[in-house]
């Protein structure tokens, strides 16, 4: 390793590892960025400094010249090289990393471990070329969207084609685009499930529009108290959190009430690969497809991370909400649409959802085996999904408890608009540890359950 | 192969590849949709189809309960199984694919085949599973923003860290939010470069913020006719559409003038990775930390289809800033970000805009070669960049000569925010066509001004 050269009247530092003209100029930056050249000191002349820094003395001049087109240095013939008036840059503040819970029970997430790594990497170098190259489309890439007419119409009887299909960078950005395109197409009333997923429901009162609290009880959303909304949010598989299907009845009267009224439904199918005890529930979308937007994400299936979701909408939704998505962020980024149609074309998707299937049918077995040993509390809904909603305990207490052992679930509270109607519970999701970290996760909530308890 | 089955009365073809139960449920919602089984129509007693198509008598009775409880079909005790009242799905109209241009000159795309599909792969094979499980941040994955903060010091002079650097899904999404933001902060005028780039110019419209036209010449922005603009949009490394750098001058007295109104400059550093002549302009905003907003992209470096940008901001702007963010679509995609830090920390991505400069820099040789032999044209800018302005020509009459010959290029009237100023022209991109297409499209585009000329 060679030495480093100085710059003894200036305390310049060269990087040896860097070209000689580089290593001037980023030395000359530092020291004007750092304050130790101050505003207005007269630089040696490029003789004596290329003398001193055993420089040629076009480096020096090259140097000069590229900091002065910069606006680091005020050249001016006759009266030499000023440092310009730079302010000085503050010491940066140090990142912080948040620590990860000790025990993952957030509700919705997917488990760690079971990401199909060698099929994305597969069907990655299958699309990465094209995905680089292709032309991308504001609605979503049409590979994407004719794989996904398909395998929605197959598993969850979704009746649309690929021009219907909108392609988004997840349910959070299709649920804010929606509001936004409901917005200009008059609506300002909606109804939203009461309790329900409420980042959402902030989107879409961000959006401008009012979000009427529909209860829920063990039938699903009690549509029949719909009255003058323009626009519905349901969860209909599956609902959220409660974890109860809309019951066939009320299927029957929502769709009735929209295509009386001319109401939009928005479907939020956000798990609705998940059921554990028989075939799913068909999408209600298929009812009545020009009165549903349906939506569904890659969120459950492999990871929130990656940020892909869909909606399939009435027809004439689909021109205005592309112009809204192009309006946003132009198009979903390619490579993950491209992969994503490869493996559902592959049946790699197929395969993956299945095993997940399983996987999370033995975690909800093994989490109620463990609530069991509490008489007190009730387990709510239908054995699907990732996650579980529990009742019958102080949930300000069971939170502190949790949080003080570093468990990291919900409660049900946050997810009413009154929070004073919440009869409390904890929504505690099943999926997200690895095997390995599962029983001891389910061993810290027993234990934080039964420390509540005594509270 | 087996036969199908088939349910004569009710013309059912069942798919001998699906399970019995999943394929007489699938062949009956079909029906239903089609509008073969009409609303009301009674369906046959369970024990009866079951004789008819062969199947067990409890697999037609769950397929019944299946359809019933997805609304397709009606069961009342004593009066027997009914096809609900369902609209028929109408036949979808074909799906469009748009036809590519048969020479790709348009500004400001990658070149095909340059992308580095090894590195990424294997990159990706680094970081997929992480990418997949690792707590996503608004304000965009800590490695990236790492990365960035030294790439940036480094390769453009950006004084920042990793807690003023904020990840989007591309600049357009950035000028989106930036707009939302700078409104909510009471900003109401910009001055915004003319011509300039006009997506962008109509996403901080769209923001609700007026955008007065900044004139440019030789030397980039005339920011002397700066007046009470709370921000202003610039490109100083290399003015779009013009291709000049901002005179060290005008660096100098924007800086002055944004410290001493409080204003905010957005440096939009777009191509700032491609100069052919000489070493690269550092960036403006180490200039004035405190007052810049620069920007920057993967889309020329790598694929504008992977939707990649970040912001360096003031320390005030950045908390603001990544709520927008989050509100919009929670966080960009974490793979691509952290694919994009790997490729960065291993110098791969130096390497790769190292050898995209050279390659760039002859296509714009080889392009200034064929335009020498129009001695009416001007060709504008400095040797950098993916694209170069032509101007000397009626641009109406090229433009429909090019289109005519299936090139795809800009005219720079469309750049202007009054077309009544704009002197006509044609941005030409020479990146984006492969090697061995170049030269053709080159041919292409002289015969086209040949042909305009005559016109």
């Amino acid at each position: 390793m060679r030495d480093s050269w100085s710059g003894s009247d200036l305390h310049l530092e060269l990087d040896p590892a860097r070209k000689r003209r580089a290593a001037l100029e980023s030395a000359l930056r530092t020291a004007i960025q750092d304050g130790r050249l101050t505003a207005g000191t007269l630089l040696p002349s490029t003789r004596a400094l290329a003398t001193e820094l055993a420089l040629s003395r076009g480096t020096v001049t090259a140097a000069y010249d590229q900091l002065a087109e910069e606006g680091f240095l005020t050249i001016r013939p006759g009266s030499g090289t000023r440092v310009a008036d730079i302010p000085q840059t503050p010491a940066p503040p140090p990142a912080v990393l948040t620590e990860p819970p000790a025990h993952d029970l957030r509700p919705g997430r997917p488990a760690a471990g079971t990401f199909p790594t060698r099929a994305w990497l597969a069907a990655t170098r299958r699309v990465l070329h094209h995905a680089a190259h292709a032309t991308p489309d504001p609605q979503g890439q049409l590979e994407l969207r004719t794989a996904l007419a398909a395998h929605l119409g197959r598993t969850r009887g979704v009746r649309t084609d690929p021009t219907r299909i909108v392609v988004t960078s997840g349910y959070h950005q299709a649920v804010t685009l929606l509001a936004h395109v409901l917005r200009q197409n008059g609506v300002r009333t909606t109804a939203y499930e009461d309790p329900g997923h409420n980042a959402y429901r902030e989107a879409v009162q961000r959006g401008g529009l009012t979000t009427t609290p529909l209860p829920v009880d063990a039938r699903g959303a009690q549509v029949e108290s719909l009255t003058t909304e323009k626009a519905v949010f349901l969860t209909p598989s599956h609902q959220y959190p409660l974890g109860v299907p809309l019951h066939p009845h009320r299927r029957r009267a929502i769709r009735t009430w929209a295509r009386s009224t001319g109401a939009l439904i928005i479907e939020d199918d956000y798990d609705g690969e998940f059921r554990y005890d028989r075939q799913p529930i068909g999408a209600l979308q298929a009812l009545a497809p020009d009165h549903v937007v349906y939506a569904g994400s890659i969120s459950k299936t492999l990871s929130p991370n990656l940020r892909l979701g869909w909606l399939a909408l009435p027809h004439h939704l689909v021109s205005p909400f592309v112009q809204a998505k192009e309006e946003a962020d132009t198009h979903t980024e390619t490579l993950t649409q491209l992969v994503l149609a490869d493996l559902i074309a592959s049946h790699a998707y197929d395969r993956h959802i299945r095993a997940c299937r399983l996987r999370y049918s033995r975690r909800r077995r093994l989490l109620l085996d463990r609530l069991a040993a509490f008489s007190h509390l009730t387990v709510h809904g239908v054995p699907a999904g990732l996650s579980t909603l529990v009742t019958g305990m102080n949930e300000q207490q069971a939170l502190a408890v949790c949080t003080t052992a570093r468990i990291a679930l919900r409660g049900l509270t946050e997810l009413h608009q009154d929070p004073g109607t919440s009869p409390g519970g904890l929504l505690i999701g099943f999926a997200a540890p690895s095997d390995s970290a599962y029983p001891a996760a389910l061993t810290a909530l027993s234990n934080a359950l039964t420390t509540g308890r005594l509270n």
